[in-house]
């Protein structure tokens, strides 16, 4: 299948707006992704026609939604090519996701002094969930600086470890530099139990769960072209046997009286209360999007824009990009003297291109740069090469602006 | 202003499906409620045209959502007459709402022994938090009966309250009998934290926080007619100040490094990661709807309701309802002799009727009133005194078939 870049964007309505006045050149995926027509409507149609709660239901309504929302567990084992579709625990996101894991998982298991490795490349929703475990039980975090090209090689995060390691958190792929964590080599090394953090990752590039040796391993809808509030982690039924409950409420029990509780096989162990019910079906027919026009296709897609950017980029000995690892994503974190990032964004969206400032909820890494903050430019497989163009113009404007 | 509940069944797009070849009676709000057009339309509107991230951008789309997404906070305040708009935390609904009062308040402070005095009436998503206390910690939980009627007396619940009560944890409206339990009374009585689950009773009834006496009070946005995945807790000023942060991640930060964090203030603070944006805005439309209405002119529909599904149920001389307290919302729970309730539920589905059977998420409650489970029939402002009258066909027609 051929990959049409002008079709998608059709499929996106957002696309076609304006903004001050210019169209949108939307460049700011990596913080969150548009969402394409298949997606609203499947919200649209589930509200209109097909909405009831779900699981606690006899009744028609009932039914027809917990089909479809049942259904959306096994396109996301299909689309992460996970072993079992009961491997799958729906969340709101990464970031309940990882905390998930630290308070049922890790939070019952590690004492002070045991180590959990992890990367500077780590979002912040891959680190406060350990810090927590610092401040509350003495567990000691082992940081893993990348290569000043960004890339992190497995050697070095094997090297992290020692007797006291009991875990590693580890991204798939920065949302700052763009670097991929080569995780299969990492775990070619190590037995270790991995969280691995696929945010970004799952984006741009095809995941294969049963080879590439996660033991958790989360998503997040709406950097997918989801919904709000839709995501999961795939989590290995034998670590999931491992954990205890996490949020108490329905669902998640068998039995409950006033002196016992007693809880449900997972996965719905691990999901309370009424669940984002339209949100993952939307997060559904997202993927079901992504992979009808291919992630193999999109990631090639992806690497030209990449590649073009990094040219274009490089041509401008004003700017400093950061990160150019061998198979980074299409996400370009830069600085320029004289010009706070801040400034960048600001200038770049009086022409209608949307770029995110700051510090990308990955402080530790920016302190790494020795940077405050930076300008990214994140691009997805609705952008194109004239995207890529209208930002590098804009830049020599803010170049031109303040130098 | 005047109640016009032929109009506001028209901004229901479902209530004029059929199911089963039948009109649609649905009477299963009390599990989720259906949405208006103005939520489906406030979700589409945000997706095509008005979406990025909030709060960690600069540019017009991170900006315009950041102010459609926040605007929300003034309007549950509104909705709840709260205090104060700081008050109010984002949640995707009760279940993480609680659990959030539950590690993030409770589990640091109470010790082994200390109690909690919970009623009877409470769903599951208002004990399992409490029962991980207990299991984890040794906390007890107390117990208190609801009278014959149904009714939770604030005397009973002040007399369950030991010197070793650490809080309080009472639901406003029983899921299962429509109890509304007088918490300004209980207030009165005791200084004791109490946490409200406001679930049902700010979908049915006008709540004032500045005047009910709670601590903590939580709604959920698929109850009141919102979207999946939306939701709020009031916690006021003092006691968000005792609480320790519960999710990690983005946006509740104000700095992470590598060996410390330090946490951003409250709403923030208590709310980790990319949100439900869009949820939320919805769940905006939805309470600006249900206002524009006037909670008042609701539940003097509803009232007018209840006291005709009571009528004309007490007629049926085999039918058993659970609950008839003064006052109570527009819930009846029933059984019936010779027929489980999952047949009823199934033989009404048949006739297009919609009315969940089961424990509805309080078996401490079921294994009180000695059942295992009921067919419930909650009604909600866009339900209709031929609604009522469907119901009792409909269950005349069951005992004709099992009688």
């Amino acid at each position: 299948m051929s990959f049409d870049v002008n079709a998608v964007r059709a499929d996106f309505p957002i696309l076609s707006t304006t903004v001050n006045g210019r169209p949108l050149v939307y460049l700011d995926s990596g913080a969150s992704a548009q969402k394409p027509r298949v997606v609203i409507d499947a919200i649209t149609r589930a509200y209109e026609g097909e909405y009831a709660n779900v699981h606690r239901g006899l009744h028609y309504l009932s039914n027809l939604a917990t089909d479809n929302y049942e259904r959306v567990r096994g396109i996301i084992a299909r689309f992460l090519n996970a072993p079992a579709v009961d491997e799958v625990i729906f969340t709101s996101g990464s970031t309940e996701a990882l905390n998930l894991v630290s308070y049922a998982w890790a939070a019952p298991r590690l004492q002070a002094g045991d180590e959990i490795v992890l990367s500077l490349l780590e979002h912040h929703a891959n680190i406060v969930p350990w810090h927590f475990l610092r401040e509350r039980q003495g567990v000691v975090l082992k940081w893993v600086e990348p290569d000043a090209d960004g890339s992190l090689p497995p050697e070095k995060v094997l090297a992290a470890i020692t007797p006291r390691t009991r875990m590693l958190a580890l991204t798939h792929m920065s949302n700052v530099t763009g670097t991929v964590v080569d995780i299969a080599a990492i775990r070619r090394g190590t037995d270790l139990p991995m969280v691995v953090d696929g945010s970004q990752a799952a984006v741009h590039m095809p995941v294969d769960l049963s080879t590439l040796g996660a033991d958790f391993y989360c998503i997040t809808g709406h950097k997918l072209y989801g919904p709000s509030g839709s995501g999961a982690i795939w989590i290995r039924a034998d670590r999931q046997a491992e954990m205890r409950p996490f949020l108490g409420g329905g669902d998640m029990i068998r039995t409950v009286s006033r002196d016992a509780v007693t809880y449900n096989d997972p996965p719905l162990r691990f999901e309370a209360g009424t669940p984002g019910i339209v949100n993952q079906i939307g997060l559904g027919a997202a993927l079901e999007y992504m992979m009808s026009l291919g992630m193999e296709n999109i990631a090639a897609h992806e690497r030209a824009l990449r590649d073009h950017a990094r040219d274009r980029l490089r041509a401008l000995n004003w700017l400093q990009v950061q990160g150019d690892a061998p198979g980074k994503g299409a996400i370009f974190s830069m600085t320029m003297d004289g010009a706070h990032a801040h400034d960048i964004s600001t200038i770049l969206d009086k022409k209608g291109i949307a770029v995110r400032a700051g510090s990308h909820c990955a402080m530790p890494l920016m302190e790494h740069l020795a940077i405050n903050a930076s300008a990214r430019a994140s691009f997805a497989m609705y952008n194109t090469q004239a995207d890529v163009d209208a930002l590098v113009e804009g830049l020599i404007f803010c170049r031109e602006l303040f130098a």
